[in-house]
């Protein structure tokens, strides 16, 4: 199973459970970290001291990727991605995951490999590892990943309920990139693909400019270093936005007990949302304010802190309770339930 | 939704995300251990030492539970009953789960709240608590649950590759009561419920001694200490018995490079199983060598070990490969494999 042309045609049904298993681990780099590695009954994973730092999301197809979309090393990195940020937001270090699959029995067994390579990958840009797994047939494929981290030097997790009055509001990461490429996805103007994978043969509709957005839909980019680095420099509070900007901080403000102000003027707008927002003649605000899924981390730091590379301030924490975005309420998408 | 009589008819898409995430997280008893419990971006799970224990499995609405035969409080318990057991496996104590959900909107949230208190029982049953989950929304019910556990006392795990020539073959915990209970269930000799459930109006058509297996084989009861006294005797090598004792054993027989020799007078063969034999007409020995989920614990002992409470004998290791059934390799089936 380690060529790609050996792989095609064959589905998870030919190659069995234990076959599959096998193939997958085969794509897994060594971590020595991982004094007992995937293959026993679970996995035994050194981390820095007596406290592990976990989390886990479900991603369903159709809901949460479309294969038409998203290619399998799309999906890899994505579901990784989502979790490992949960991890960073908390100041901890990514670590370790875990993956649960189900898919359909004739599903093509590249498919699996392609999006444990996009794991992987993702995995590797988080400094983690792939710890240990599951797989098992359902109707539709669906993925559970559950993220273990640790706390390095003995520091304390950064929570959501840390906010007080008088501390800066801080991004670090992409604001609004994701919601724009699903926009330009939905709407037809773009086909996921952008020239990047060769299996795509339809030819890319926006320009390389634009495509950038079709990219961080697809695979996003959470900044993990700056979780750690927030709370090295004393963060007060951290959320990973992942429903959207102001529902995210909405978190904090709850839990904090503060209203938290935004500036619209300092949220950091990149150039390819204002271009895809003036092509879809639409405001890039929704996506900014309400898209999530770019997963960048959100903090509150005490007023005078030197914010560390990667962050930049775009608000303040006073006394109160809610977002409020230029001293009003947003009045726009307040951002994802899956339920609704 | 702390009363049962407010949930009835209410949907998960009544809730909302958040609104069911609250009602869950109000059914989860405090366990101090968690420094930063269910709620935020992650959870912080204090354990023994650096080493954390981790394993994760999938079920799926229609392959590993039908809502005919199981309800929820059911699913709950096996759900968390087969992962708690992996960690038991490897010696550890089992800490903590992650629930990922995805299910239904209309499904009543009065299923999820009761599958987890299932959960929550079973999880008391092993000494752990309910770290974290997700909830979305999907075309069928499916469960992500991973499990963490710690080793107590600096102690080692113990994996599937440690079983030498010598050793004695062990078990603890039942074999053969969940298949048996399966097995009446597909006859149609039995209906689920068996008079243990108010809600559940149809008549159990076999006695009481055989509805024992029926709810074996819906509320699985491993022996979680079984796991961490084996690793304190010196167990050389462990295993759940998930998917049928000669399946499991042949993971350690393969991982140790030994011959496992099981010697059928010696297996635990409860009456109830004998009895729900004599009534199918059929041997009782295809359910105790290769049906799984009782999640009893196998392991391999050095010769002359004084067993644990719990655990008794049931064959030994020899060098060659393979799992022997009175010194001829098991024709009957073989156990399972998910895809086929």
């Amino acid at each position: 199973m380690a060529k790609n042309h050996s792989e095609a045609g064959i589905s998870v049904a030919d190659l069995g459970e234990f076959g599959l298993i096998a193939a997958i681990r085969h794509l897994l780099p060594p971590d020595p970290s991982l004094t007992v590695p995937a293959g026993d009954d679970a996995a035994v994973l050194a981390i820095a001291d007596g406290r592990v730092v976990a989390t886990t999301d479900v991603l369903v197809e159709g809901r949460h990727f479309r294969r038409d979309w998203s290619g399998p090393g799309d999906v890899g990195v994505k579901a990784a991605a989502q979790n490992l940020a949960d991890v960073a937001a908390m100041g901890a270090r990514p670590r370790s995951l875990l993956v649960g699959l189900a898919c359909p029995a004739g599903l093509e067994a590249r498919w699996v490999l392609d999006m444990t390579r996009g794991m992987v990958a993702e995995c590797g840009r988080a400094g983690a590892s792939i710890a240990g797994g599951d797989v098992t047939a359902a109707g539709c494929i669906m993925l559970g990943i559950t993220a273990l981290g640790d706390l390095p030097d003995g520091r304390s997790p950064v929570t959501r309920a840390g906010a007080r009055p008088g501390d800066t509001v801080a991004i670090a990461g992409r604001l609004g990139w994701s919601a724009a490429g699903l926009a330009l996805l939905q709407t037809g103007r773009a086909r996921a693909g952008g020239g990047r994978r060769p299996d795509v043969t339809s030819e890319p509709t926006v320009s390389q400019e634009l495509a950038v957005l079709i990219t961080a839909h697809l695979r996003p980019q959470p900044p993990y270093p700056a979780g750690p680095a927030a709370a090295a420099a004393g963060a007060t509070a951290m959320v990973d936005v992942s429903d959207g900007l102001v529902q995210d901080l909405g978190h904090i403000a709850a839990a904090s007990g503060v209203c938290i102000g935004l500036d619209s003027g300092l949220l950091p707008v990149g150039e390819p949302v204002t271009a895809a927002a003036r092509l879809l003649e639409t405001g890039w605000q929704a996506w900014v304010l309400a898209g999530g899924e770019d997963h960048a981390l959100a903090a509150t730091f005490p007023a005078g802190t030197a914010l560390p590379a990667g962050w930049s301030a775009i608000g303040g924490v006073r006394a109160g309770h809610g977002v409020l975005v230029d001293g009003a309420v947003w009045e726009g998408p307040a951002g994802w339930d899956h339920f609704r």
